[in-house]
This record gives C-alpha cells, structure tokens and sequence, in this order.
C-alpha cells in the first residue's frame, strides 16, 4: 500500500488524556482513534494488526476442532433472568428496550446464549464433547475506561465453550484450550504467565487460569515464583504454611494492659516497641448477613476472597461499626479473638502456638499472651491471608515469591454446570439417561492484544511490532520523492516483495527524510528497507526495526533477505 | 470436517413461522437459529457461508484501492445531532444511555462516525481520493423482522464511503464501487439487475442505483425494459410520454351532469361503461404543509415520490377528507382540476388535449368534455404516476416494460455533501482553499446475501450452494459406516482432497442411507462423492449437487475431478 494515499495521520504528541504508552502510541501513529470513552475506531493500520490478531487465534481454534459459529449482540434480556445473571451483573450490562418495550441486552459474553443453543440443538452423547467459538464484538458499560483499548466499552473478543459428557471430558477440553492460548499468545510475540486465578463473578466451580501479559500498566498482580513454574494472580495467590518453630515451652496467662486510644497495628507497634508480626489482628466480617472474625499476623492483610471461599458464602464485607460494636462489645479497633460468641477463621501463621498480643474486646484495651487452642478455640485455621512478596512458594517451598505486573489477555474457566442446569442443557447419555452438559468458557481480549502487544513491543521512538501481527510486514522508504532514481528502484522492490506475497508499505510521500524515518519508527513495521543515494550503484539499507544496525545491500537481494526475515521470525515464535 | 460431530441438526419441517423459502431452508439445513424476531445466530455452517462471502467482498474491495476500517457499532448520539438524523431516522434507530447518562444509538450505517473520522484525519487534497470500507455489524429496530435474515434487526454489512474533491472525482469512485459490486455479486453465483432508484430517506443528490437479486420473494418492485438495460425500482421507473395522436377536432363545453354517490373510478366505470382510461384522476395532496392537486388518468395511480420531487417538498402525504372539502368545496370523490385555487400538476398523459371526464368539484356531479390548457391552467405537466406493466420503456421507446421482484442486496449512492457540510469536512485544495468533501456510499448486505444466494439456489430437495460460498465444496458420504472398506476408502478420499486445500464434510454418522442423502440434499453442498458398494472395486459414485446425473470414477481421479468442478465453477462466475 502507498502512504501517500493511507488513512492516518501520525502525531509528534499523544493527546493529554491517553494513560498508558500503548495507547499513546497507538494514537500517535494512526491505529485507532477514540469516539467516546472506552470506544475506538480502528484505523487501517490497526484494522490490519486486528485482522492479524484474529487470524491466529482463528487458526488455533481451528485447530483444537472447535467449531466457529456467530451470535447476535443483542440478547433477549429473558435468557438472562434465566441464568439470574440480569441482577447480578450490575451497571456494566448495557440494557436497552425495542420498539416494543421488550427488554434485551448487549452481550458482555454469550453464556447464556450459546448454553441455549446448545440445548436446542444437542441432544446425545453422540455430538459431544463439542466447543463452539465466535470472535464477536462485545459491550461492557466500564465505570472507568481507560487505557485504551485494555478497558473499553466496545471491543473484539474471541469466546468459545464447551461441553462435555462429564468432569473428566471438561478437563481434556480446558486442557486443549490452554495449549491452544499458549500457542496463540507465543505466536503473537507476547510474554506472559498462565496463572491461577479465582473464579470471579462468572461464577461456576473448578479450576481456572488467567493468561498474563507481562506489563507495568497491567492492572492485575501476578505472583510467581523464581524456582518452579507456580504462577497465580494476588487474590488467589497461596499463602505457605508457616515455618514450624520451637515455641516458648511456657507462656504465662493472658494478661490485659491499656492501649488508650491505640487502635492500628502501626499505633501498637510504635507504642510497645515490638514488631507487627508479634501482633494478631482481629477483624469483624459479615459473609451472608452472618458476623465471623479472622485472624491474621499483624503485618499481614486478611484476603476476602479467600474467607469467602472457605465460608462457601455468595457475598462478604467488612462488617460496620455498629455490628463490630455488637459482636466484640467494643468499637473498632479493639477486637480480639477471645470470647467471641461468633466463627473465628485463623490464618495458619496467626495459628501457631505462641504468645499474641490481641484486642480485649473492651475500649482502650489489648491483651498479650494469648495462645490459639489454649485461650480461644478457631473455628477453621486455614489460609486466609494475602500472599507477600518474599513468602515462600507454595509449590516448591523454596524461593521468596515475586510479584509483577500483568494484563489479562485470556482466561481458561471450567463452568461445571452453572449454565447448563439454570438454561435446562441436557443430553441423554449411553444408557438414555438425562444428563447436565458440564461446560468450560474461554476468552481471549482480541482488541485488547493489541494494547498488551504494544506495551512489549515500543522503544523510545515508537512501535516495534511483532512480524506475526505488523500491520504491514515490510517498509520500503524512498529517502527523496523527487530522486527519479530511488524512486524507480523502490517501486521496482515494492512491486517484487507484494509479488512475493509478503505485503507491503511504500512512503511515497514527498517529506522530508526525517519525517519520513520518524513515521517509519513510530508505525513500527518490523523490516525497513531505505533507498538512498546509493541507489544508484543498486544499493540500498536494510534494517529490522527492533535492532539497532542495519546492513547495505544489493537491491537484488532485499526480497530474499525479507522472505528469511520473516522465516525467522515464524521460526522464533515456535519455539 | 466430520458431520458426527457438527454442531448443527437437520429437520424435516421448519418452524410455522419461517416464511421465506429461503429461510425455511437455512432454518432446516442448521444454517442459522433464530434468538428473537429478526436476531439470529449463525452455526457453524452458516458462518462458513458468512465468511466466505465476507471474503470476497473484502477482495474486491481491497481490489479497488478501498482502505478496510472497524469504526464502533456505538455511537454518541451528539453526531447525530449535528447530521440532522437523531430526529428523522424514527424508532427503526435503536437508542441506549450509558451509566453517566449519555445519549448514544447502536450504528444503522456510519456516514456521521466516518465523516468525523474524515474530519479529523484529512486535511488536504494529497490524501484524496480515498474510499473507507468495513464489515461489521449493524442494528436496525425493523418494525416487522421477516423472511429470515433479509430483514432482520441486527446484520452483517459491508458499508463504505468515499471521500473525492470534485464531482468529477466522486463520478469515478462510484463507478469503481459499481463495477466491484457486479464482481461481488457474480462471484456469489447471484443473477440480478442494477437498477436506478431513488434517494430515500438516507439523503443527497446525485445518482444510486440498487442491486436486485431477482426473486419472488423480493420486497421491491423492479422495472426493466426487454430491449434495452434500462431497469429502475418501481418508485423511480420513468413513465413514458403518451404516443402523439390526433384529437378530436372540435371537443364541445364542459358539461356538468349527475353521479349520486358515485366516487371512485371503478364505480364511473360501472355507471357510464366508458373505459377508466377515458377519466382523468384528481387528488389532493399536502406537500410540506401546502395542499396541490395532482391530476393522472383514471387507469393509473399517482407517484408521491416523483410528485415530492418535482416539488422539492421534504414531505408528502394525501390530504385529509377537511383539507378536500377545503379546498375542492366538495367531499372526497368529486374533485377535479377546474377551478380550484391550488398548484395542479398533471401528468403528461393526463395532459393530453383531449376531453376528459373529471370531478366538478361539487357533491355527486362531475363534468365532462374537460380539455386541460383550454378549461383549466395545469401549473406542471411532468411525470407524475407510478410506471405500469407493458408501458413503453422511457429509453428506448420500444418494448413493454416488465415488472420482476428482487431482493435489494447492494446500494450505490452519491451523497454529495450532506454529511460533509453538516459535519464540516473540510479539506484545502490544491490552490489552498477550504473545500467541502464530496461523498459517496455503498452498502452490501452481506448476512442478505445469504438468504438471497438461497432463494436462487434450492431445489425441492434443499439448498444448492454456488461453489464460491458453499459452506464446504466437497461432500463425502460413505453409505454405510459399518461397513470398513466404505469407510477406508471414504476417510482416504476425505484425507486427499483436504491434503488438496480443499474444504471438505465427510458423513461419518452412523444412520440409515436414507438418512444421509435427504441431508446432503438439503445442506447442499455442490460436489458429492457417495462411497457405496462399489468401493470394493475402487470405484465410487461423483454428483454435483445441482444436476441430476451421476458417474461412476476411479478413486484414484476424485480428487483431479473435484479440483476439475472448481475450476470450473471459479470460471463460470467470472465470465
């Protein structure tokens, strides 16, 4: 294609509100453009990387068997009070009424839609297992947009599902799924972790992963370890068991002392002088309208999740003042384990026998020396804490865990029933019994790998793309439009490498060379061919994008120095 | 892809509700599924057909130098304000707010988001002309969703807008749009006519012509000359000026006489037992608030569309039985163009100088003997009906004209301005001065295209896809999978004609033969091998799905004649 004629214009700045550098590139360089919050128009330049971005993930999908179909957006809001999704999900789901008042939405994800075909449309055991995947344009009402296309409003996914006979079936279908996103996030160019994650407001039972682009943007921490392959994002991140440790054969009775006005592990630790982690904190929650405490070390933080999962409850919050008033006998910042008429949760290290130092349940006391087991009885004593940087690995027990950055760009998720039995899926099975179809869903962020892929892949002077998904895979720049010469031996190159089926950029645009090679860094087109003066002894420069040296060579060459570049990079992405 | 595992169910009857034959096939055959009225989802088959319809309609495009874009399906509801449209387009726009309470409209078509993009992005007369497509998906709140996916309320469409400096320039990217959409449309095994049609509701001056796909199904009326290409929708067909004749030399005074309650020309008709040709027709119309009379012959009905143009009117509509008496004195049934005091516009064969017999403008009188120039002063004579059956053709004087139904599958339009100066996009021409864009717009529906595409391709059996969109080309279909020799030799073919590139169904399902060819039948896919008895000696059967002869071949030479039939179907479209 001529640039001349191409629809985007680059800028020099990005403007004020673009939050992140993928998005101010992206801007910069004539990908997208924004419409309203959260909603962009894809310009050529990233309609191209879109088309690149999909036709991977559509090979792969194809490649596991699924099958691709499409659904509609609009969904009849019924389908929705059928799965009791149209509550739950909140301002997110755009709502709207047609003509005849009758309620529909705009599709967030298509669980509902895609379980009712499925219901319509399987009948036995025969069809199965099956998945079903569309790349579909998606809407989310996002309270706070931003960072480009990573949270918009309107965006690309890729969804599939899929149904099986039983768990086991289930586990071979997330199976080859997972293999399938890590295919498609290698060949994207990508680096990321697959970690475990929780379950969310999806909802549903078994395992799931998160697939994380590496980021400092990335809204998500990952937690990881430096010596085995155990990844997980914070919320489910494991908390090792404490190290066993020889205890004080002899703690003395719980012994209250005054605390006037000290109410925060900070306040304690400053006033007695002793380390956060000789403290336990008490915390008041209220999981399904019933009060529980928790118990975690002084420097650690309770995770909610965690306490949610272990109570099997559907909602939780720290309880408010009055019920903290209600359930210790005293305002906040002065509960303690001991005496509490309702469940107290310890986490494993708060557990350990050894002398704490604890609320009094009373104002303006604590008390020390309170051993669990000896002075109160938990109810469970499991993990229930946040993971930290440093903690030992879960896994391999070796090794602090690190903590990154990451962007979700896929999630692997086994529904278990959830749908299938709220939307009636069922088949019949071998023996003619009726059985629930047990389903996974998998998304992938199409739109939003072109953010995560730009965030990897940008220097100082602009884009870098990967050559899987570059918008254009060579860049032929005539330095001077006017020189006949150059001009004559770049179409010559341009015409042999579109020839060659390898698609190209030619600037034939009469600029400046600095503008020209300014465009060229900031579009990032990962191989650069420069006609200059040497054009006319048959030279010309030869350059990748993402490295610093570039090469003269004989013009006669540059289509196969672009077919092994592009080899090579195929090659690079497989492995 | 193996049919035991295609996610799609056949059935022997479509729903009661189907009322297309089209889409009682799609339906059927497991194309698509409907969701609600007008919403669909495409299954695996239908997506395939999707697809490849998308893909050739990108080719051709891309062909023509059009730049492919993705701009949202939600648009704020500011910029079409400032297009005038927010009001006019009425409840077929489909309206939502967002969680802050912004007014936005899910896209029918995209003039006002390109024509901002246009705005921002192009600033000079170097980067034109420049054409912009996409496919995407589009939302329309149709009153009455119906015949499938030819009237349905969210659909696939290819629209694009070019963007010239002149008149001149828009002349020649409509004429590339025009030839790529006979291009697309005959690769896609279509048989239809360009017809010249009228700009409607969407605005702008200049020519469009409609794409019919010719079916009996078709919504709209097509006029074609059988001497001449002249075709145009029914609204637009010109009617020819009457055949010059001599009059009656000496016609006498107007003469009042008696029609108690005789009111419509049927009723003269009956009452005098002269021909309806002999009356000529006055009716009362309101244009833009002004009432005008519009005087044709008794046999024929009058055009509002040519009657709103020639007045320029925005608006038109039949006057009410007040604004008659107002204005003729007498209730409806009696007016006549004599004496009355508003415009009176005749159509040319009403105009002829002949006596007419005409309304008297009074209660249960007419008059006859009226001659026009001499009793009453017509304010235009023009064309003012609507085109019948057997009419000269307004061309080339010869033939009667035919009337045929088609299904509008694609639109070519010159917009001229309308957007570009409501949305002001400007760009400075080669002299440096600030010029408006002159617009064009083209649309495709490409979800249409496959309901069109069926109606011109079934048979009483099922559907008959034209090899370019077939959902796969190859059909092969072991006659019993019990039996192993079928089944090597079919899981061979099966695996030859894929190693070929060459997509291809394999009915691995273990059902009755009957079964299994009433199937094929229906999803119709063009080249079928039936592997049967005679796969014991190597030979099986070879059918295109829309003839009725068979032959017996070699295994050996399957693959050489498949690949053979699509050669030939690829041929047979592009001549």
């Amino acid at each position: 294609m001529r640039q001349s004629t191409l629809f985007a214009q680059t800028y020099r700045e990005a403007p004020a509100e673009a939050d992140a550098i993928s998005h101010r590139l992206l801007l910069r360089a004539g990908f997208v453009r924004s419409l309203a919050a959260g909603i962009y128009a894809f310009l050529p330049l990233g309609q191209r990387v879109l088309r690149k971005a999909e036709n991977i993930v559509r090979e792969e999908m194809d490649r596991t068997g699924a099958q691709e179909l499409l659904m509609p957006a609009m969904q009849p809001a019924e389908l929705w009070e059928q799965s009791g999704r149209l509550g739950a999900y909140g301002p997110e789901l755009i709502r709207l009424k047609d003509r005849h008042e009758r309620d529909f939405v705009l599709g967030p994800t298509h669980e509902e839609v895609v379980t009712a075909l499925f219901r319509d449309e399987v009948g036995s055991y025969r069809k199965l297992p099956v998945t079903l995947y569309q790349i579909q344009t998606k809407f989310r009402d996002e309270r706070r947009p931003r960072f480009g296309l990573l949270r918009g409003r309107e965006f690309v996914m890729k969804d599939a599902y899929s149904f099986d006979e039983d768990w086991e079936g289930l586990d071979r279908s997330y199976r080859a799924m997972y293999e399938a996103y890590r295919r498609i996030f290698d060949r994207c160019g990508l680096t990321y972790r697959a970690v475990e994650a929780d379950a969310g407001s999806i909802g549903g039972e078994g395992g799931t992963h998160e697939f994380m682009a590496l980021a400092d943007i990335g809204e998500d921490t990952i937690v990881s370890c430096a010596s085995c392959d155990y990844a997980a994002n914070l919320e489910k991140a494991e908390a090792a068991a404490p190290i066993a440790h020889d205890l004080a054969a002899d703690i003395p009775e719980p012994q209250r002392f005054a605390t006037p006005n000290i109410r925060t592990i900070d306040e304690l630790v400053s006033a007695l002088g002793l380390p956060a982690s000789r403290f336990a904190k008490t915390m008041i929650y209220v999981a399904d309208d019933q009060p529980v405490a928790v118990v975690v070390r002084g420097d650690r933080e309770v995770n909610e999740l965690k306490v949610k999962n272990a109570l099997g409850a559907e909602t939780i919050g720290i309880a408010d003042a009055d019920t903290v008033l209600r359930v210790t006998g005293a305002p906040s910042g002065f509960a303690g384990p001991v005496g509490l008429s309702v469940p107290v949760l310890v986490d494993l290290e708060a557990a350990v026998e050894d002398g704490w130092i604890v609320g009094a349940n009373q104002a303006d006391y604590h008390v020390r020396n309170v051993v669990p087991g000896r002075d109160y009885r938990p109810a469970c004593v499991g993990d229930y804490r946040i993971a930290a940087e440093g903690d030992g690995c879960p896994r391999c027990g070796a090794g602090g865990l690190r903590f990154s950055r990451g962007i979700e760009v896929g999630h692997v998720f086994k529904l278990g029933t959830k749908y299938s039995e709220s939307l009636n899926a069922t088949f019949a099975d071998r023996d003619g019994n009726e059985k629930t179809a047990i389903m996974g869903c998998y998304g992938i962020g199409v739109s939003r790998l072109l953010s995560a892929i730009a965030e990897q892949h940008h220097d100082g002077d602009g884009l870098a793309w990967p050559m899987s998904v570059a918008p254009f895979r060579a860049h032929i720049v005539p330095v001077s439009a006017n020189d006949a010469v150059q001009m004559a031996l770049a179409e010559r190159l341009y015409g042999e490498i579109r020839a060659a089926g390898i698609d190209a950029l030619i600037d034939d645009r009469d600029e400046r060379p600095g503008v020209k090679f300014k465009d060229a860094d900031l579009i990032g087109i990962p191989i650069r061919i420069v006609v200059g003066k040497q054009a006319a002894e048959g030279l010309v420069e030869f350059k990748h994008r993402s490295r610093t040296d570039q090469e003269t060579v004989n013009a006669g060459d540059v289509c196969d120095k672009v077919k092994e570049a592009i080899r090579e990079a195929e090659q690079a992405c497989r492995t």
